[in-house]
């Protein structure tokens, strides 16, 4: 069977592996990687950059690995231009010779991923205005700092990437602002949570400023917004990121408004034969029962992974998220698992929201710390909806048993009979979580 | 109503607050307790010995609030030393003036915990032996060491609060022996565990002998072993605790063979109008839809509050624990819940174990700890019967996701599809579970 993937990070180098882990030698696998990076920690870069560490600290598997000790016939710098469904062909440009060449595929995984989307201003191309989403962008970041020693950074959006980043930077000695377009920070998160959030930035002198339209970069650099003229030495751009689709124009592949590959919970695009994952692809959820863009790399791993199986005949279909995710800030953890408030009652719920705030740990063990802990429930059925977390320390990791218990479809009288474990250092006797149940329990 | 509480700890209290909370002036509620302390983190009395700090600090509300704030009779120093059912009287003596009276009730809970079983020798009351079951216990062994600046601890017992003591006693500057009864310590936890246990005791230079037999405790201080005599300064003796209903002997209350109250779903004892729960009573095990006797505060406080609520006519059915527990020492953490694999086999299941090791955050975030963890699983159904892990750090605590997988019922192939979060700093992208539960889904 002739195999072809298309892009070589997590969703297609899974997609791969699996493939030979299951059928070997009865698979020829190429995979197409229009980079030199394969199947890296992407989400790892703020923290590399932090240390001004070498890139080859991301890798999880090396090229050479994949190659030789799991038997892909891997091609770097080889990028897929274009597909014909009809013909099961994919037309493949070498960058390093400038070839055009085509491959036959009995099955086909695409795994192009994302590419960060940039506003439509002037003076993108100067020196010290960056994107963070590949390898290369977190070299280019860190040759640079070695370069110029910035003093001073500009943020353009305040999701993840930058709020991760504003910690990098200050890390490193520089003065970090933050200017996002949206009237809030992380709109997807309750307001006790962001305010916790901008409470933490502000501990460490980073400034957020809100409702700034960025209208162009200029030279020496510095930035003209609808409130005024911000300078900076470094300036990075993270309002969010688009599917790398492009190269299906034509193709009879079907992709959504914003150009995400329609996936069945079998990872199956409409065309036979042809499998799409990752960050340029839909994805199911699990709570809405239907297909969002959550692009994160859990979610790329699996259905690359479930992709790969189902190339050889498994059948599996995807359980679904239920949109867990989870960022450090300095001395914090956010985390969030299913819906917001807002998003409830938009998906037609009559949701309420229950927030308690308590200590880390139990009484007489030396630990200050505290974990302030939202529930969302349905009035009457009790259902559980969603949860979010920020914490000191290692707190916000509570998110996974939230997490398991949106899985099992389970009620708020099931969150408050859980039998969570209990030791001085780790929690009070009363489980954070068993407290904000207990008082959500109430308003159903 | 005319409610008596017999016992103000966790249990007792708990249920005392929740009647108050629930029907305020409609109940009298007299609290009895026969020590000066009630409703105290017991737990935490390792760590406040390790730091020499007043026992106020494990105090979790004061007797003033329960008595003022909350409204409850509590008669501190007073014992209940006779049950009669069939009169609705409870026989009392209030030591501080050795005076014996009687109290008519409506409604009886039994919370009266439970003594730390000492073993038949001689030479157990001889200054510098102690055990650690009770706040008394605690300043006593503060007070010693204030007096006597012990250099070298026995620690007889290699349970969890042995476990906990080592390190206490290490960080006072003590030379630290366990002498184990049985062939090997936490015998409820697998050998990976165990042996990652006697690796951190090694470190810290905690001698552990198993299979020693103590015979009689000598002045000066020295134990008398099979294997030899014991020379130290300090005895801890920790092997186990009984429940305190020694006073229910003629009251027709049903207890099991060691001692323990048996009491239904709804925290009843056999007896009419007499409610139980906390380490003086079984308590009802999920998974092996049975009671069982494992005294704990997290269970005493749920059983406590529900006992309370269902006083006060609330009906509710205890849904049950799965066996939680986690215990810190030194820089690991060691959790369980669920069946060992041994006890799992015991139950007639046929269970298998998987087990894995991996890192405890993702490539290229600075930090090399590890996780080990190991899941049980019933062969053929792929039911979900159990997990334990042990790790550095707070990597210990993802046992509450397994716990929530427990009283969910999951199969591995739903632990398989549990959405967790993942960010670098929590985590590989793989959780750790998910790769244990990869594995173990393909033993099934």
């Amino acid at each position: 069977m002739e195999v072809v993937v298309v892009g070589g990070d997590a969703a297609g180098m899974s997609a791969a592996s699996q493939i030979k882990r299951r059928i070997g030698r009865e698979a020829h696998v190429i995979a197409l990687e229009k980079s030199g990076d394969v199947s890296y920690s992407a989400c790892s870069m703020p923290y590399n950059i932090a240390l001004m560490r070498d890139t080859d600290d991301l890798l999880a598997v090396r090229a050479e690995d994949f190659i030789n000790r799991r038997g892909i016939d891997l091609r770097l710098f080889n990028e897929a231009i274009n597909l014909n469904p009809k013909n099961h062909e994919v037309t493949v440009k070498d960058h390093r010779n400038e070839k055009i060449y085509t491959i036959r595929y009995d099955k086909l995984m695409i795994a192009t991923g994302a590419s960060a989307i940039v506003p439509p201003v002037k003076g993108l191309q100067r020196e010290g205005v960056f994107t963070l989403k590949e390898l290369n962008d977190a070299r280019r970041i860190k040759e640079y700092i070695r370069k110029h020693l910035p003093k001073k950074a500009i943020l353009i959006g305040a999701g993840f990437v930058n709020l991760e980043l504003s910690e990098t930077f200050h890390k490193l000695g520089m003065e970090v602002i933050i200017l996002e377009k949206m009237p809030t920070i992380l709109p997807l998160y309750e307001e006790e949570i962001r305010n916790r959030v901008l409470k933490e930035l502000d501990k460490h002198n980073i400034k957020v400023l809100t409702g700034v339209e960025i209208q162009r970069i200029d030279d020496p650099l510095s930035i003209s917004t609808n409130a005024g003229t911000f300078k900076g030495d470094l300036i990075n751009i993270a309002i969010g990121i688009k599917p790398n689709t492009h190269f299906l124009v034509d193709s009879g592949v079907t992709v959504d408004h914003r150009g995400a590959i329609i996936i069945d919970r079998y990872a199956r695009t409409n065309q036979p034969n042809i499998y799409a994952g990752g960050d340029c692809a839909l994805i199911y959820h699990r709570l809405l029962n239907r297909n969002v863009y959550i692009p994160l790399g859990t979610n790329a791993n699996k259905i690359g992974r479930l992709a790969g199986a189902n190339i050889c005949g498994a059948n599996e279909e995807f359980p679904g998220i239920v949109g867990s995710n989870i960022f450090k800030l300095f001395n914090i953890g956010i985390a969030k698992t299913g819906l917001s408030l807002e998003e409830a009652k938009r998906e037609g719920y009559n949701a309420f929201k229950t927030t308690i705030k308590t200590r880390m740990r139990a009484h007489g063990y030396p630990n200050e710390g505290t974990v302030t802990i939202s529930l969302i429930t349905e009035k009457g059925s009790g259902k559980l909806l969603g949860g979010q977390i920020v914490s000191e320390g290692e707190g916000a990791m509570r998110i996974n048993s939230i997490a398991t218990a949106l899985y099992g479809g389970f009620s708020i009288k099931d969150v408050q009979a859980i039998d969570f474990a209990y030791a001085p250092p780790y929690s009070p006797v009363w489980d954070p979580i068993l407290v904000c149940a207990n008082q959500a329990a109430k308003g159903v």
